[in-house]
């Protein structure tokens, strides 16, 4: 028996997400399947992030066992040529019996993407958010140091997360704009349930002068979900990767 | 009676091109429509370029003649409320009665994306083309060379043109790379049927090493189609702007 890793890209806009859901088709569900039928066993996968409907991946990971002796490089393109088009596996690896990739410490990077200008882009509409009035990406980026490092952030917590601690470090928060486009790339050991569409909701308050960079620390101190920014779209949100320590 | 002209942008991946045709929803049926049932006059817009089907638009631009009294700046907010998401009014302006978009003087700009990597990013596969081998961008660099300046492009106009001349001129062709991401950005008086997508297929097989840049400018000298590269996918292809002159 031997544990299989892939490295899997989706466009998540047709999907209800990563975990498998009784109300429509899940990336999870037609991984399963897919796997099952290439190989002729019964196959489950145990996926990184249970990212939610509507949110793209360039690289979630998950694992599986198989009895195939297919080398494990080859996984990749023997499933793309199965998969439907909006998932693509990027790569394929074999890895200890005992990787379990919700169980091994990770940083995990996630990028958002806002439109902000006059009209949507229609090109961009299930890849980013739209904002109509200008957002100051200056203060926008002052408001972030108070996110980065290590905090309680249940302020950033939607309810029905079953997280036993809200403490999250967050390593990096980058804020870019070309152009109309503004990226927000953010890396930290972990993510509480819409964590980083609430931490981006905050921000692009901010941004349009509803309160000074200065309130975000208040925000995060205060451990109140009420304080922080609304939780901002799915489709802007994707998750860009996993880096596992050792 | 005035004229108004509307900047157009519009993913192309849901309808048969701009014009109208028997096979299928066209963006110009939709945009006659919708500005039809708004007016609540029938309005028949003249598009400046007949994209193709796939191909997407930032700024295609159309104009149509109506009795309303409308301020003209206002269109484009009355007509996003009533378009499906993937056509978006960019901008809407009043212009002189006789203006007909494709019988002025103008320049164009075309972009054309190519995600040149190991395996495709799922949600660029409406946006890009994917190339696995990898392409050696100095050398598109070198060709394109060969290609900007006023030439007889018959070698790259696809068969069913109604083009009277085949003689264009190519102000500029910018090939940038980011990532993975190879983006040529294409600017001229005027382009033949497929022009672009038979530019750039001439490019790829530059960049994959099949002939060296040089032989482009044989391929232009030759005025054969048959000389040139493939052309390709409409998917990659967006029309980003109009400059009228003058």
């Amino acid at each position: 028996m031997r544990r299989i890793l892939l490295v899997i890209a989706y466009d998540g806009t047709n999907y209800v997400g990563w975990q498998k859901q009784q109300n429509g088709l899940s990336v999870e569900e037609v991984m399963n399947k897919t796997i099952s039928k290439f190989l002729n066993e019964e196959i489950e996968v145990i996926g990184a992030s249970r990212t939610d409907s509507g949110v793209h991946a360039y690289g979630n990971v998950a694992v599986f066992d198989t009895e195939s002796k297919i080398p494990a490089d080859k996984f990749s393109f023997a499933l793309n040529e199965r998969l439907p088009e909006d998932i693509r596996v990027q790569q394929s690896m074999e890895v200890e019996a005992n990787f379990h990739p919700r169980k091994c410490d990770c940083i995990k990077t996630y990028c958002y993407r806002i439109l902000n200008r006059r009209h949507m882009i229609p090109t961009e509409r299930f890849y980013s958010t739209f904002v109509y009035s200008p957002l100051d990406v200056e203060k926008m980026r002052a408001a972030s140091t108070y996110i980065v490092g290590e905090h309680d952030f249940k302020s950033f917590c939607s309810a029905g997360s079953q997280a036993k601690s809200t403490v999250r470090t967050i390593y990096n928060l980058d804020i870019d704009k070309d152009g109309d486009m503004i990226t927000i790339v953010i890396r930290g050991n972990g993510f509480l349930y819409n964590m980083v569409r609430i931490i981006v909701g905050t921000l692009i308050k901010v941004g349009l002068g509803v309160y000074p960079p200065e309130h975000v620390e208040e925000i995060v101190a205060a451990k109140d979900r009420g304080m922080a920014g609304q939780t901002v779209a799915a489709q802007g949100l994707t998750l860009v990767g996993i880096e596992y320590l050792e």
